[in-house]
């Protein structure tokens, strides 16, 4: 069994990855959370847990990285918090934890981004200073040396995953329910074909084991 | 004599390098300014002007570059702007600019940054995603192939500038006028010693040239 470290476990995409990384055959989850009052939500599931804030220095995220096997990057302030969150958070405290999995001898780190971080596709005025921080947490996973999957997930919803979805390097805008980012990044874990690779994805017709082992 | 593109030059600093330039021997100033009001001021001084944003696209501010031998990056939102303009203007205007140099092969870049960008020494909360921000784009300009300076300032204020400062690695934290700091980055330009350097600065006792010729 491989242990996988979820930081941002308490979030709304979170909270599904650790369940079914504890319902698959491969993974378990170990949730890193800010406040150990949601530990027991975690432990029901039989979760590991490491109380732990992404605000931290780089030497205490290590300190919970010594039984791990992959990170999964999936906290996030979103698009409506402050914007110094937006920089402590979704920048510093990704780019944090790839330096802290670095430390540790930890290769395989998974990032979910935002849709498209590429220059010039950044959206609106508005939303445009978070597309910013995601491009540079992205771009330092790029050139970390470690063993990257960058996810673009389409808007999320929070609909029922229907296990099915569409995933390229560009695929058309459209939604996509939580539940499903959640099965894209734990079957990105089971797909060694997707080290230093990036997608989109949205909602879609494919099964989500089919659609990650056609991306190139 | 050499053409310096100095982006921020209607700020405080700017405005001292953009005179200082001015005054020198071996240098002209092209202020990169985002109003064309503010260019008469530029003009007077004999100096060029460029009316671009460092919002706009690397290929916009590559555009004004073609005359250019050096750039000089003394924009910044400053501390106490939303904390959007920090991500957009002092990490991603500078990061733009310095994409902008590779991309006209304009080889040398002073950056002026914050006086302690390295981590653990951010500061106090509220400071820590401004600092953090110039960490980020002191880090683009290291890894950009470009032959740099990083100049670190202590806290600015208006004072009268002495031509005195204290320069090296490491300096205890004091204060520095603005127009000594524009000297010093004048003086970083005639110092092919300091390529692929960088220093903190303030107050002191030393000549800007003595001072600069010091560092290791």
């Amino acid at each position: 069994m491989k242990k996988v470290l979820v930081a941002g476990a308490n979030g709304q995409i979170g909270r599904h990855v650790v369940r079914l990384l504890q319902e698959s055959e491969h993974f378990e989850a170990k949730a890193m959370i800010r406040d150990k009052t949601q530990a027991p939500y975690f432990e029901e599931m039989g979760a590991g847990t490491a109380v732990v804030d992404l605000e931290d220095e780089i030497d205490v995220l290590a300190g919970v990285m010594d039984d791990v096997d992959a990170v999964v990057f999936t906290a996030g302030s979103g698009p409506n918090t402050g914007k110094d969150k937006t920089i402590m958070i979704d920048l510093d405290g990704a780019v944090k934890m790839m330096e802290a999995s670095k430390q540790k001898g930890v290769s395989r780190f998974a990032l979910i981004s935002s849709f498209d971080t590429r220059r010039g596709h950044w959206g609106s005025e508005a939303f445009r200073p978070y597309a910013a921080c995601k491009f540079y947490a992205d771009e330092w996973l790029r050139n970390s040396g470690l063993e990257y999957t960058i996810i673009h997930p389409g808007k999320l919803n929070n609909e029922e995953g229907t296990g099915k979805v569409n995933a390229a390097a560009d695929v058309p805008r459209d939604e996509i329910p939580r539940e499903d980012v959640a099965k894209v990044i734990v079957e990105t874990l089971n797909h060694d074909s997707l080290i230093n690779k990036e997608f989109q994805v949205t909602k879609g017709d494919t099964s989500v084991v089919e659609a990650l082992d056609s991306i190139e």
